[in-house]
């Protein structure tokens, strides 16, 4: 295993400290319990929105916490869940009066999790399950399809609505219906290597590759030759296609993600690809979102999403959004 | 090789086209000669700032394309310098009436093209050449010591100045100031691999390390035992130390820069012991930046930068920025 690090215990540590210290004018760290929120406190009548989940999806989900995204995020350890004992204590530190709104990921361990919190709650919650992974029907960690890139247009969208003002069941229906509109699938070239395992989580020769691959190495849905760049984007668009049914002509966000190992200059390549794809389907590529923001450590390869847009949910897109990962308008 | 790629040919045309898709409302892309320049045409009256190099270090340059930062760049194909022709095509695009400033890494490839275009320039027109690489003296493919990470310091604040109205002998002196007050250093985990040889640039025993490596493979200082990170930024920083002498209490922009396979966890935990050894040295981190900016395709490794920071230089990297990588202010 090569990676930098001082030992394996202290990663998530060091890490979350690097990230706070880099970026103290947006964020706040708290340690035992661990989470992460907005530098400048709790926002008074306002949904107070809260996502988390295992690390080594980095920058998700602490790398989206500020102004008009999130207001908290608990990191678990790598590709564990977050503990319940993080969730109320984030939900404490940043509840404006206006309820708090969990976006979990579909994993059973940050769903259980999540839900033993919610029981925990004082106040008016509510939650919204992501689903986009359009690969598989279930996964090694999940009952139904996984939360994977598509919850990022989540955050970014209902963190819009809350920050202009929307009331926690408003941004709850909201969540649902982007991750309703979110289609994602994804693809591996290499394993990731988990820093406490020391071994790549799977093994890959090295002319294959994962189709529908999960965001922890999960199985996807066939393991194949690698293929060319063109022919992974048509079976991803396809695929996604099929689930969405986009109308002819209907506008959407087009994201490639990255998920740590591959280079930006394949990730643009890609993006060309699955553009063209959506040109030839009818679907307008009214807004675009390329690198690695919902990773998988180390691991070669790269997610297509695919989110449809109306006119709402476009101009809670473009709303002005501080975070450390995703910043415009401000 | 594993490349989400359709054929080596091609990589450069259709990742150029992606990222011109993906960012339209930013740049625009012209085709034989490359290059690319802001979507809204050249500004009048300004100085315009044109870089380039060889492709695969992407975001660096076309990513720095935009409002307040660069007004061109001329990417070639991976690890090569790119043609005069290009540059010179890039300088009529963008010409604005106040002269046309090159930023330079310091290869003797880009160096001897930028020369050539520079003796077809009509008018007036200057050349700030980066060197920020304090790992070795010369290198492959430099007389002399490499630019690297540094050079988006330079880009970025003179970038600014010109915006503000600076004339060209003052973006030219400024660029010297940036590029003098910036010490960088890389260390590879892995070797990158170019599309076009198939094979990697060079090896590395599993237990190994290449300190002081270049952006392109080129090979550091020394090749020693995978380190623990701390001990690895110690080096670094050191080194860094060492060519700047800061004053106790001056003020410095640190950079940790992924090469392209590094995961962002561990950019941050990296970053997090470079801050520690920059307090500890006197050095007042003002700013920050972590991520992949100055990347080596998909190796694996980062460097870290430190430049130092006066009033104006500070004021400068603070000013709005619009470009694909960098934004913040707009």
């Amino acid at each position: 295993m090569k990676k930098l690090i001082n030992s394996v215990d202290s990663v998530l540590r060091e890490s979350l400290d690097g990230f706070a210290a880099a970026h103290a004018d947006i964020v706040k760290l708290s340690h035992d319990p661990t989470f992460v929120v907005r530098a400048g406190g709790p926002v008074k009548g306002k949904v107070a929105l809260i996502s988390g989940g295992g690390a080594g999806h980095e920058p998700l989900h602490a790398g989206f916490v500020g102004e008009g995204m999130l207001h908290a995020a608990c990191p678990g350890q790598v590709f564990t869940s977050p503990t319940p004992d993080q969730m109320h204590a984030a939900a404490a530190a940043v509840d404006g009066g206006a309820g708090i709104l969990f976006i979990v990921k579909n994993y059973a361990g940050d769903v259980m999790n999540f839900e033993m919190a919610a029981e925990l709650a004082e106040g008016p919650m509510a939650t919204v399950l992501t689903n986009d992974d359009v690969a598989v029907e279930k996964s090694t960690f999940s009952a139904g399809r996984r939360g994977v890139a598509g919850t990022l247009m989540v955050e970014k969208i209902v963190g819009a609505a809350a920050e202009a003002g929307a009331d926690l069941e408003t941004c709850r229906a909201l969540g649902e219906r982007v991750n309703a509109a979110s289609g994602s699938m994804g693809v591996a070239l290499t394993s990731c290597t988990v820093p406490a395992a020391g071994t790549p989580t799977f093994t890959l020769a090295d002319d294959e590759m994962e189709m529908g691959v999960g965001i922890h190495g999960e199985p996807g849905r066939r393991r194949v030759k690698l293929a060319q760049a063109d022919d992974i984007a048509a079976e991803m668009i396809g695929a996604i296609q099929q689930d969405l049914s986009p109308k002819a002509g209907a506008a959407a966000l087009l994201h490639v993600n990255g998920f740590g190992g591959t280079p930006l200059m394949e990730l643009y390549l890609m993006y060309n690809a699955a553009a063209k794809l959506c040109a030839d389907a009818g679907v307008v590529v009214a807004r675009s979102l390329v690198g690695n923001y919902t990773t998988s450590l180390d691991m070669a390869g790269c997610s297509i999403t695919l989110t449809l847009l109306d006119d709402e949910t476009l101009r809670l897109w473009d709303a002005p959004v501080k975070t450390a990962a995703l910043r415009w308008g401000c």
